[in-house]
């Protein structure tokens, strides 16, 4: 395949995506998108099946577009369909659900190229393009357009009529909101960043002009008047793009956009742009993301909150949110360059992402909390206290099969000058003629083996990431320069070269600034890039009994790693606790009174926080209260 | 009068509410219900004409009942009518708005005693009674009834009219609802506390009975199936009143509900009810009450959080909810006689519920936070940066109107056996021929002076309530016996008999539980009742530059009472903070990075709670970080 095989090809950029890539299921990221195959994805057909995706656009089809509505779901149940065959498309799997539903697309489009179903009934049908604000027409256009990106990437065959599908809708917002149309702009940002990919596979111009023409009509107040509950911040509507300085109301929206932004700043080559991106993402990663990676602080307005506004608790980090927040970050990564970006799809990889999946792959977390307290009411869909199968709003299930199923392209980038490996697992990458297999055990070890298993000959450089998180990094190969955050190896490759990166991986206690007020006085365990939980189902006998809230950290205490002997973690952390039970019930006390004294001391084991809540419900904590140090 | 003038008038209980009381606009509850009468109600009445409220009702009686909807505001903006006419009736101000609204509402009654506006339109006509959880109708009637009851306890001209429509309204819903009727509730309680009160100015049983069957109704899933957005716990119909035993879901809801309990409860002698309701109330303020009185930790369906979650910053602790706390606490102080109540009552009075109202008293929080970054977009009306003037759901305004306007009633109780002080406040206060009068400065210091200007002879006791926050009171009557909460002074008073407590009133630094996890590390000033709060407005120079978020509290230095010399607070508390700023910028960094030095260090004066934001925006905290004893 000379076409890119994967998300955001841009056509500049200081890094490529490369044309073949392929995860060894030995290997976690490789498991992980085995088990998409295996489980995920086959379940969230089911699901469109069972919650009636597929039966809103059957009804358009079947020539009912006048009968009065019949609906399942929200109006923007349509992206469900689209992000799950987008998907089985990257995947390549579900060949039957792929055909019959580009049919079914084919077939219930308008004749103009619409394609929302909710708006081709009779009831609803005069609303098209009316309510811009909370329609979300054209973000269930963007997701019909990036389904098709993948089948133009994937496939020959029949699916590429999708492609069709895509121009189709899209030449009507071309015609409709393009320059000279109507000046408007989607509630719900999404469909920047699909024209743009859409316009890298079709090369037709007007896709990106009217990606770019979004990107410049947003925070001018076209999104009408505020409302009590959702005032211009909540839709990025309240400041130009160009002028935006922090992350600011709905997260997956601002995280869509901007990712966007970076599609149509490499594409135009619009520096400024660009910076403003760089910019945004230096406020998120600052004031505004939790430890997991994760982004949105409040459940009201499924939001980014104020600076430093982290509370564990409630947490909302949003699946979704991750999502897009890698999508961003890789598309940074693209353009500049820079480790720092590799380093925060890492974090969102192995914590706020994968938290988000059951083990077996058919459970799924919305919104992502790092703690969960004794009596925990998780009656509400927002804050349950398991994964649930699926969601009245199933967005991020059908997202998180989309990521997995492309997430061999995210791992490494290159060309004739060289391969640049960013996420290290068990998998074979290939540019311009050379291929490398790599052996590891990370994220659970931090040795990674690299062998050259093809090469065109000549000179390239095999950039090696040294992540963030590690201060004592090794390669084998003396020649090897160390800078901006990656090992770079230049020489003449031959077959059967092999080199060796070896990662000290440590267990850290981590703080947060102190401006954080919701952590403070506590501690977060981390190895490599794993962020570690405490859960009640790692309670040992003499701590089983106590209030889950009472246990506070011993930091002077030395952490082991346990490679065995965990029921699910690969590896787990033995951590020592103490218990501290307050002599009195009352809430609030003179501070002479406030240090009750440790009973209980035992040792438990913490695990990584993305394999919580899979053994039954129970409070859990990432970020753990730290004991008075004895003096 | 012998009809005792106030809201709750209980037929039993260990305490009496008392037939006669003046609050001295000298002392600052006087000043209070002062403001209410001269700003905040002449507020309220012109913001209901300028949003259409009245324009609502007068549409029904302009005989346009069959035009289609035009309706200002929410469908229970009734309900904003009603609270500003009990306030005007407890307040005996604004004559004409209380003539014209009650012949207003005696027009626009149907003739079958019907009257909610929204749902008198020919538009929503058909769907009244078919919307019990969202309709409010039983709300809106709750309001109407209690507006009623301010009339028959205060007035004996044409304003007892309106006693005559409430009872129309109310024999409609005994006939609909009723043993017989419809089992249903509403999913906004308010009704039942009203009804009872509704029963104590008529003696009509058929009232109270239909109070017990809805307090017996809920918890039996009869607001309908769950959804997404609202579970049964949302409105209490999780589970049998009688059974619960933790707050939970739309506090407001919660508290009033439960103060209804408490109603039902001594009306019918339902002891099991009251010991319920006693439960409920220790669960609220062990687990999940704010230092402020506040309630409700979660903007989210504005509700209670998990045990222990209590955020600052994002703490809801709406207004309403706070007087519907105190109302809860009033009729089980009049219950039971625990002093425990009345400490509650002081508490919300001086913090949760003061704060909500400008110094001017036009002007209003709706949620109380108890922090404020720097950097907050107050820019959604459920999180402004200041007060505002009215809001788009306006409960609070006229919520806080009609509990000003009747606050000299809660100050005391007493009977033939003799009176017992529990709010200190100058005023005069009189129960079956005893009247004392009451001479402090209080809360700004701790003397408080009582004399007896009326006796019928004989022996009587003068109760004077100790608060829970103070630990060294002295009575000057050395025959003083202290218990259960309260000097009991027995003896045959004469007219000219004073005697003084004199409570001592240091500063005071308060710490949380240590499960409440949002403020670990964090100390808050208190002195007397009065909660304190650091804001923007008083960093000194050496201050103003730096990031609020960077000041901690020296909690080894002494902190001074300063009397004079603040702008705006009567008392001011001058404590001592450094400023530390962390090196990095990371959000995140090893723990051995983590303590920042402190540069810094100054004066600043912390002003009461309730008086922030009144020099306009900026940031604030009640809890201050705790700088690291040096050792």
């Amino acid at each position: 395949m000379t076409n890119p095989h994967g998300t955001a090809v841009p056509s500049s950029g200081a890094l490529r995506p490369l044309p073949a890539a392929r995860l060894d299921p030995a290997g976690l990221l490789g498991a992980w998108q085995a088990r998409n195959a295996e489980a995920t994805l086959p379940h969230c057909v089911a699901q469109l099946e069972a919650h009636g995706n597929l039966d809103n656009l059957r009804r358009i089809v079947d020539d009912i577009r006048d009968a009065p509505a019949v609906f399942a779901g929200y109006w923007f149940a349509d992206t469900d369909v689209h992000k799950t065959l987008e998907a089985a498309l990257w995947q390549q799997t579900e060949p039957r659900f792929v055909a019959d539903t580009v049919r079914l697309l084919e077939q219930a489009q308008d004749h103009d190229g619409y394609l929302v179903s909710y708006f081709q009934t009779a009831t609803h049908r005069d609303r098209q393009w009316a309510e811009l604000s909370s329609s979300h027409e054209m973000y269930t256009a963007g997701h019909l357009f990036q389904a098709a990106v993948a089948a133009a990437r994937t496939t020959s065959g029949d699916s590429q009529r999708l492609v069709g599908v895509a121009r189709r809708f899209a030449d009507l917002l071309v015609r409709r909101f393009g320059a000279g149309g109507t000046d408007a702009v989607d509630g719900h940002p999404e469909v920047e960043t699909a024209l743009v990919e859409l316009y890298r596979v079709t090369g037709h111009q007007a896709y990106l002009d009217l990606a770019a023409r979004f990107i410049d009509l947003r925070g001018r107040g076209l999104l009408g008047p505020e409302s009590r509950f959702h005032q211009r911040h909540y839709y990025q509507d309240h400041v130009p793009v160009r002028d935006a300085d922090e992350v600011t109301g709905h997260a997956v929206r601002q995280v869509y956009l901007a990712a966007g932004a970076v599609d149509v700043a490499v594409e135009t080559g619009d520096t400024k742009l660009l910076k403003a991106a760089e910019r945004l993402w230096e406020s998120a990663v600052t004031t505004k993301t939790y430890i997991t990676g994760g982004h949105g602080s409040r459940h009201r307005d499924e939001a980014f909150g104020d600076p430093y506004e982290l509370p564990p608790d409630r947490a909302y980090a949003e699946t979704c949110a991750a999502i897009g927040s890698f999508h961003w970050a890789w598309r940074l990564l693209l353009a500049t360059g820079r480790s720092r970006y590799a380093d925060e799809m890492e974090r969102l990889l192995y914590n706020g992402i994968a938290a988000s999946t059951a083990l077996e792959g058919t459970a799924f977390f919305y919104s992502n909390p790092l703690q969960l307290r004794t009596g925990h009411d998780g009656s509400d869909e927002d804050a349950p206290g398991q994964r649930l199968p699926w969601y009245t709003c199933a967005c991020c299930p059908p997202n998180l099969a989309r990521l997995m199923a492309s997430l061999h392209t995210y791992a490494a980038t290159g060309g004739p000058e060289g391969l640049q490996l960013h996420l290290y697992t068990r998998g074979t990458f290939t540019a311009a003629g050379h291929t490398v297999e790599v052996a590891t055990e990370y994220p659970w070890d931090g040795t990674v083996a690299v062998a050259v298993t093809e090469t065109t000959g000549g000179r390239w450089t095999l950039a090696l990431r040294i992540p963030d998180w590690c201060t004592d990094a090794r390669v084998s190969d003396p020649t090897a320069v160390i800078a901006d955050g990656y090992a770079h190896l230049e020489r003449t490759w031959q077959v059967g070269d092999r080199v060796e990166l070896v990662m000290a991986m440590p267990p850290r206690l981590v703080t947060a600034h102190p401006r954080v007020d919701a952590v403070r006085g506590t501690a977060a365990l981390t190895r490599g890039p794993i962020v570690y939980c405490l859960e009640h189902a790692d309670l040992p006998e003499p701590l089983t009994g106590v209030v889950f809230e009472d246990l506070q950290l011993d930091a002077a205490a030395p952490i082991a790693v346990v490679h065995d002997g965990h029921p699910i973690a690969p590896v787990a952390l033995a951590a020592t606790v103490t218990v501290r039970t307050a002599a009195t019930a009352a809430l609030y006390q003179p501070i002479e009174q406030a240090t009750p004294p440790a009973t209980v001391t035992a040792t438990v084991l913490v695990v990584p926080y993305y394999l919580w809540a899979n053994r039954g419900p129970g409070p859990m904590r990432v970020w753990i209260p730290l004991a008075p140090q004895e003096r």
